[in-house]
């Protein structure tokens, strides 16, 4: 185990085919590990990127190239970790460059992480996310079925094949579950995912309809601490991906009270936080009403 | 036909199994819209975003409630397209948010996109990047054998299954062709597709390996704006994406001759701009070498 991945307990879901059972297994799961990492150039904080640690010094170098900064090694003198904060402890997620004298520093320090002022480990960015959080919904008492759960990515698919003629756009679908029952109230397609997410929280908005307590959001990709971030931020209490999400996605997650879902695929799927909001199957619900 | 999508003509290829045929197919593809989109706050500018046009002011309300800028509706007196630079034209690509007297101006500008100097449309913002290339690869010479092109993702996924336990992390993986031959040089794994490029690239930095002229950059994910620029500023002649690319990537990609390949598939692909480095199958260049 490098630092590269991490493990997490997760809660695996897999749907009989009926519906009307739900097998929980309780499992390990190894996740890509994802970080802040600060870049500064001669001891000045230039950039805050998340990533997943390892080969930093190989990123910080691309980055630097990527941004125009430097275009040879020469351009570059050393790089080296050093501690963040108040030279209090070695987090080695901070990277200072130090350029060679004739290559001039960029005269715009660039922020490609939403929350400029996080710290420089994931405990601090979530702090930092926490902070900024006006909505609370640990307590909401929403249970999704676990059928309905599972049955999102089909509906966002079967609704983004009407706008997809290209097979290059993430798109994020936003359900209103009530009781046995979700409507798509709104889907939003573009080639980047966080965009996606934007589009629909915007549009949640100007609808007046912040929080989105009540709400699911299903979306196509993976899922990052940016994701669960903007979850967190519009109040929604259930992020559903169809893929993988990241280690500092699922610890952001269980700290913000957002239900966290990942490889969600029709018959299956993962909960990494909060697995309280997973309720009895719909079919169950409707027999029950019907007896 | 929306602004979402854009039309392009492409070459399709598609081997016939013993790799020593390749017939190409000229068509068109529909490609996922990318434009830049610059925000204002009050008039002044406050981000620049890559994004699929289309539903522009949902994204602006979106994007500052995941800045913590603003959070309910009331926050937002209005949104409105400006036209950019000096009056011009209206290119749909500025959006002007008007904030409510009470909401504090975040202290800190945020640059999303590389080039913060960019303009307000896709043809500044390939302008801005041509000139920021200092390795020309126009005319290197460089012809890639169809087959090998077509195996690089197979390869990729190979050396990637060694690190890869979690199923959520983007791949890099740069390979040196040598005639009938391509090598893996490096391969960087990072949950940001964008990190595991710059990590490619700063690699090739600190080995002195840069312009990586000779090169193919196989990514297993879809090719934007973002890493066309990061290919053509590293020198790497083809960039070749599992995925779908976005319309501005194949634009950059044909403006600074960089070879684009999409959708590869083991026996397909696509080639979006810089035809001419798609070479004979090696399978062929072997046979006749021992003739």
């Amino acid at each position: 185990m490098t630092r590269m991945t991490q493990r997490r307990k997760i809660h695996r879901f897999h749907l009989d085919g009926s519906g009307s059972e739900y097998p929980v297994r309780h499992k390990e799961d190894v996740l890509a590990a994802e970080e802040p990492l600060e870049i500064r150039l001669n001891g000045r904080s230039f950039a805050v990127t998340m990533r997943t640690p390892g080969d930093d010094f190989d990123l910080v170098a691309g980055f630097l190239v990527s941004e125009g900064v430097i275009r040879r090694h020469a351009d570059l003198v050393s790089l080296r970790f050093c501690a963040g904060g108040n030279g209090e402890t070695q987090t080695f997620n901070v990277v200072d460059a130090q350029l060679a004298p004739d290559v001039p520093m960029p005269d715009t320090m660039r922020h490609v992480y939403t929350s400029s002022s996080c710290g420089i480990c994931g405990t601090e960015s979530i702090d930092a996310v926490r902070k900024a959080i006006h909505f609370h919904m640990a307590e909401d008492g929403l249970r999704v079925p676990v059928d309905i759960l599972a049955g999102l990515p089909d509906r966002l698919r079967a609704a983004q094949a009407v706008f997809d003629k290209t097979g290059g756009v993430h798109a994020a679908g936003l359900f209103r579950v009530d009781g046995p029952e979700a409507e798509l109230l709104c889907l939003r397609e573009d080639v980047g995912r966080h965009n996606a997410v934007d589009k629909v929280v915007g549009w949640a908005l100007r609808e007046g309809q912040l929080p989105l307590s009540g709400t699911v959001l299903q979306v196509s990709g993976r899922a990052s601490f940016e994701l669960v971030q903007k979850a967190a931020l519009a109040g929604i209490p259930v992020l559903s991906a169809v893929s993988a999400p990241s280690s500092l996605a699922a610890d952001l997650a269980a700290e913000t009270g957002v239900t966290l879902v990942g490889f969600s695929r029709g018959s299956s799927f993962n909960v990494y936080a909060g697995r309280e909001r997973v309720g009895r199957p719909a079919t169950a619900v409707r027999q029950e009403s019907f007896a």
